[in-house]
């Protein structure tokens, strides 16, 4: 359905710093359309010194649901919401927030949707063995989702081993004994899955040792730029299935119209 | 062209209260489409108390350009802006913005909306006798329009003197001896222009005598909702040609579009 304005229209706007690259504003506003909702999702430029002022303005505009918050605001977003999901106190992050009694809601979906994409791509998370590597604010938050999902086993890489750990210890807190330090060798994994910007740029030294990736692997990579990282073109070349950026975006991008128009049925509000 | 939003999408936003009656997201932005412009004009609804920190707000982000301004917040914005056209400051208000070094630049197009819909309907205004009714916001604005348009005689009527008064007198310094006092009566006159409400409501009195009205003459009126108001009916019966709220509104539609995407060459700063 194409996208129309009127003065109906309610807005759910994406706030980042740069904006130019975001792709919430078309694909977003496409699927509230396609709900037969009358409402858009209007890309928003503010530098991080004047988040709260917008944050505070965006409170006042009767028509203005939600916000969805990309980078560099995801923690700084987090501590204007008077409310957060656990998924967003674990992260300590949010990426999506809205207007709740007295303030705003905040949750990240980063996880459900790397999560949910892979299981849409036909790769069932429970009882496996998985490899993540990177436990910043993406891969700490897929690494709580596919233990929410039933891994098996979760093995975490980073090379900042301080974060690593700092992730182990307060997963294991939750899921005891299945929260395991890894490495870069891919072997044995049911699943290898990359929340590193490794990839991006050309001439990165690939997140896993891609000579060890057999087919009947899954990898999965949260890059969108380029589309399929170095990593997803060396899984293919070795018959493994994967998931790119952009199978996390959409399976997101459901996630998030479910909790900006209210029909979420799962957010745990506390 | 279809609207469409991109991480691209520049904004200019319309602020009122209410906000679901405003016909510019629709078709303002289908305009910006037309002359291939990413951008868009998003309803916000914004309550008058919260329109000094909402237009602070606007002033952060970095890819909204400008601002329209409608009920009630015309002569509130006006006090926000830094620099005011000369149309804007006769007018007491603004109902256009944009962004300019240190500030806001304020306009206000209604008398040009409404004037430039006269002629886009095939009437001249040069050396006719105008017949204007309501001396209000809007009414001032379309009076001082009248005349640089070059009208022989503006009469004006409205049912408070003094504020008739004082639009005669602001005008007859800048253009002597050419407004004058006028009344109900439309006889004698070449274009018969109505800027009050006086019809949006049923059982209204009209806002001129119509049985004064003859073919020749050629009867304007502000009103949008009904979409011709009784007495563009009751013109039209009478032979008079016409032109309702709605060419008023699409002939502004193109000023604003200028002022808002900088390609405006009258529009006087100063």
């Amino acid at each position: 359905m194409a996208i129309s304005l009127s003065g109906e229209t309610r807005l759910f706007p994406v706030v980042g710093d740069p904006i130019a690259q975001v792709k919430s504003p078309a694909l977003l506003s496409a699927l509230m359309a396609d709900r037969a909702r009358d409402a858009i999702v209007p890309p928003v430029h503010v530098a991080p010194a004047d988040l709260a002022p917008v944050i505070g303005a965006f409170g006042m505009l009767r028509n203005l649901d939600g916000v969805l918050v990309t980078v560099p605001h995801k923690i700084a977003a987090f501590s204007l919401c008077s409310r957060v999901t656990d998924r967003a106190r674990f992260a300590g992050s949010v990426n999506v927030m809205r207007k709740a009694a007295g303030g705003w809601l905040g949750d990240n979906t980063d996880g459900q949707g790397f999560v949910n994409g892979i299981e849409l791509a036909g790769q069932s998370v429970a009882d496996k063995k998985v490899l993540l590597v990177g436990c910043g604010g993406a891969g700490s938050a897929i690494a709580l989702e596919f233990m929410i999902g039933g891994a098996a086993q979760l093995a975490l890489h980073d090379i900042d081993q301080a974060r690593r750990d700092r992730v182990i210890d307060a997963l294991s807190w939750r899921f005891p004994g299945k929260v395991v330090t890894g490495g870069t060798d891919p072997s044995g994994f049911d699943i290898i899955a990359n929340a590193t910007p490794m990839g991006m740029q050309p001439g990165d030294p690939l997140p896993v040792d891609v000579a060890g990736l057999s087919s009947g692997q899954f990898v999965a990579c949260v890059i969108t730029k380029p589309e399929n990282s170095p990593l997803v073109e060396a899984a293919r070349q070795r018959g493994c299935r994967t998931m790119n950026g952009l199978g996390m975006f959409m399976a997101q991008a459901d996630i998030l119209a479910d909790f900006l128009l209210f029909s979420d049925k799962t957010a745990r509000e506390d």
